[in-house]
């Protein structure tokens, strides 16, 4: 009977996150402004709902009555991942999440002003709040999970990941890519494209690339009888697994970045799709977590899409659509222009050398900062020390394009940003380990064939959902636990000599 | 305290309704076809926690005790309206209520495979069991408001509406149009309109339609900062007061069919629109009724925007919008097209003269199928004696054009009929009383100034929402009761002799 009451809990829960869900959608695509401050009552008396549903006094004895009960292993796997989910949940009390969400929203808003001036000093004092209620939810995440207190906040985000798994491997990669990045700025400089790509404003009308878009998502997989593509600020991929809405935004002089973030944010789609539809209301058969997510949306953006093969493919399909602009253009125009190199401040602008040395940089810091090696007003100068060192650029005067760029820490979110680069190496082992099972992937895309590398997807990464941690989910889908070597390799085939 | 209670549980009541109307909307407008199971089980379990909340036993005793408080006038207000909805809840138990959903929703299926093949016998059967629920249901409701059986189904609908007012003045209004409808029909014989419009497919692009509707609905006072304007398959008025979702279709033969429907939405976007601010989340602050809101509705469709006023205004505003097709119409062209009286068997077909009588029709069977003077079987042969006594038609051999057209009987829905011919009344009744104060309101339709005649309506009907009874309300807007005179003499003035 316990485990019929989670089952019965789950249902209710799953409808509410429907109704989160669909509702976050419906304000980044259609919600005219003055509907927002009904919108954020709704969505905050929601979210007390689902708080107090799931956390009931009542649902701790069901889970343990539960354990007690002899259930198929569908079921076990499902009660083992809703006690997951409960502890993460009840390890805070609730008054001190109402007073942490509200230092959040405060601080979130002060950088909104103080980022385009680059005030850090009073940005500073503020983060300096945030971040000493983080060491404080850490430690208590730490006390429930008997975790080390960044591990904790990791658990949050990819259940599993552990700094003593990670650690070694960036600083594995962060050797790998100071070494190779001249190298691949070098064999950039020899090759790059003799076209250079510069369009003007109002060249590619917007449906005309949407038209392209959807037709590169229907080409890779996405099932358009359970999602949608639309229009907002900031793409993204939301709604529920059987109803996935993707959004993108389009400019005139532009076809590739909107097509970029199309496919990119597809991957994330597909993997929702392609979740279970058995039980799809327990939370074993959720997406796994972040690394897990970022790494479907990579696989498509950066092992797929990104791919000379790719381009080989879809030259004549932007042909079809776009027409006249780029009647001229080879795959190789395409390729040299979406896989360039080139260093800069900013992580969200960066390329996929790059951009790990990023995220690098940010985990360094994070775990000192919520250990307490480190106090926010180290921050500026680690920051510009470390990204001299990986990067070779400066940033101790420009503190805008330094650690005031990303609004996560603003918001209390640590232990986030090393998933975007797990994700990444990820993607790179994974590809690898379908490839072995499939040697003509290659060749398929070239043809515009994904059949194959999907099944091996679904498999292997969607249908396993979160019946297991992400670290045991690689080790089962790859063969051997997560390390750099797929991901160097890929990039040493893409941008070496 | 027991008054806060209430005031916190309103305020989650409105959370979720607002999660339910934008779902609502969002399924109509957005949603891909393969999202729909999971939709409707969402949808199913919000509901649940909907009733669970707002039925809770502690809610009866918050209703008690909140009754010995001392409160403030908007809070008695708020609390009176709250008790009449809590009573109309509770008047059925839980079980009854899903045994009752469940029939409907079989018959209502059954109704749409029927229906085509004017299988009434099929159809009579699983409708009989349907009528015996409701005549438990209304034998209810009956006992817990000391009510009438269909008075009490009624004031689901319409707070307040009885038969005993009801009946009259619909005995009054059948009367005349017997004697109008040959007259109306002979006038309009006579100065039929020269230009008979016959476009043709392709004629009336969607995007000029929909700049046109947009224009048309800003003019009369429509707010898009708290509202737009989509597509769908049926036109409709949803969302919530400050974020209202109005949608149209559109055909490209014809731009008026979509207009004239756009301006009909819109009247119910503005009642939305216009209820009060504060204490919005109270049962209070909500709109009135079914025949309110439609009497908001054709305010605007048939005393605004079928008038001449306000056709020689539009005129220059469709050929702004809609170009050469339309460059030699005339206002007099349009009107004669859409004030067209023609008897038909479809109710949603008929025009505004032959409407009630088919209102009218089902209002008297209706009440004998709840008291029981009447069976299921007996319906068609008193539907063809009256649809012939009424407008000159027979319907015996043709169910799928008589007694099958509607869908609200086979969905448990007696007692609403009604509201759609008292909403017609009540709009032609409040114009009455607005043009009293208001003498220019004609010239100033003329010049597309919809100020003093919105400014009208949203001091005697917007704002006084739910605080009290339809009749009531009715008789402090105008002066006296709801009666039949000015509907007559509105349809006397467009279509008389």
């Amino acid at each position: 009977m316990s485990f019929a009451n989670l089952d019965t809990l789950c249902r209710k829960l799953e409808a509410i996150g429907h109704a989160q869900a669909i509702l976050g959608v419906d304000e980044a695509v259609s919600m005219p402004e003055g509907g927002g401050e009904k919108r954020a009552e709704a969505f905050a008396t929601l979210a007390g709902i689902y708080h107090a549903a799931a956390t009931a006094p009542e649902v701790a004895d069901w889970i343990a009555a539960a354990a007690g009960e002899d259930l198929p292993p569908a079921q076990q796997t499902a009660l083992r991942e809703f006690r997951r989910v409960h502890t993460n949940l009840t390890a805070l009390p609730a008054q001190f999440v109402e007073r942490q969400t509200g230092a959040a929203m405060r601080t979130e808003q002060l950088w909104r002003a103080l980022r385009p001036k680059g005030d850090w000093g009073t940005f500073a004092a503020a983060l300096t709040e945030v971040v000493a209620m983080a060491r404080e939810e850490a430690g208590m995440r730490a006390a429930a999970l008997d975790l080390d207190p960044y591990d904790a906040l990791m658990e949050q985000y990819d259940p599993g990941n552990r700094m003593a798994e990670i650690t070694p491997v960036f600083a594995d990669l962060r050797k790998f890519l100071k070494s190779f990045l001249p190298e691949a700025l070098e064999a950039q400089n020899k090759r790059f494209a003799a076209r250079p790509l510069k369009p003007v404003l109002g060249t590619f009308p917007v449906e005309d690339q949407r038209q392209l878009g959807l037709a590169c998502m229907l080409a890779i997989g996405f099932d358009f009888d359970h999602g949608r593509l639309d229009i907002s600020h900031h793409p993204f991929c939301g709604g529920v697994p059987t109803d996935v809405r993707m959004t993108t935004r389009y400019r005139t002089d532009d076809f590739l970045s909107s097509l970029m973030a199309v496919l990119h944010e597809t991957g994330h789609g597909m993997y929702e799709q392609g979740l279970p539809k058995a039980g799809a209301h327990w939370p074993s058969a959720d997406a796994r977590g972040m690394a897990m997510h970022e790494s479907q949306s990579l696989f498509n953006e950066m092992q797929i899409a990104r791919s000379d093969e790719f381009w080989h493919w879809a030259m004549p399909l932007v042909k079809e659509h776009i027409g006249e602009a780029v009647a001229d253009w080879q795959p190789e125009d395409v390729i040299a222009h979406v896989n360039l190199v080139e260093p800069g401040l900013i992580r969200v602008d960066a390329d996929e050398v790059t951009y790990p040395l990023h995220v690098i940089l940010r985990y360094e810091i994070e775990q000192d900062l919520i250990s307490g090696k480190m106090e926010v007003h180290h921050i500026p100068e680690v920051w510009d020390a470390k990204m001299h060192e990986y990067l070779g650029l400066r940033t101790h005067n420009d503190p805008s394009n330094g650690p005031m760029q990303d609004v996560h820490w603003s918001g209390g979110a640590f232990g986030y940003f090393p998933s975007y680069t797990l994700g990444a190496m990820m993607a790179a082992q994974q590809w690898a380990a379908m490839e072995k099972k499939n040697p003509n992937a290659r060749a398929q895309i070239a043809q515009g064939d994904f059949t194959e590398i999907n099944r091996w997807r679904s498999e292997n990464i969607w249908l396993k959902a979160s019946t297991a941690s992400t670290p045991d989910l690689m080790t089962a889908a790859t063969g051997e636990p997560l390390n750099a070597k797929y991901f160097e390799a890929h990039l040493r085939k893409r941008y070496g000599a």
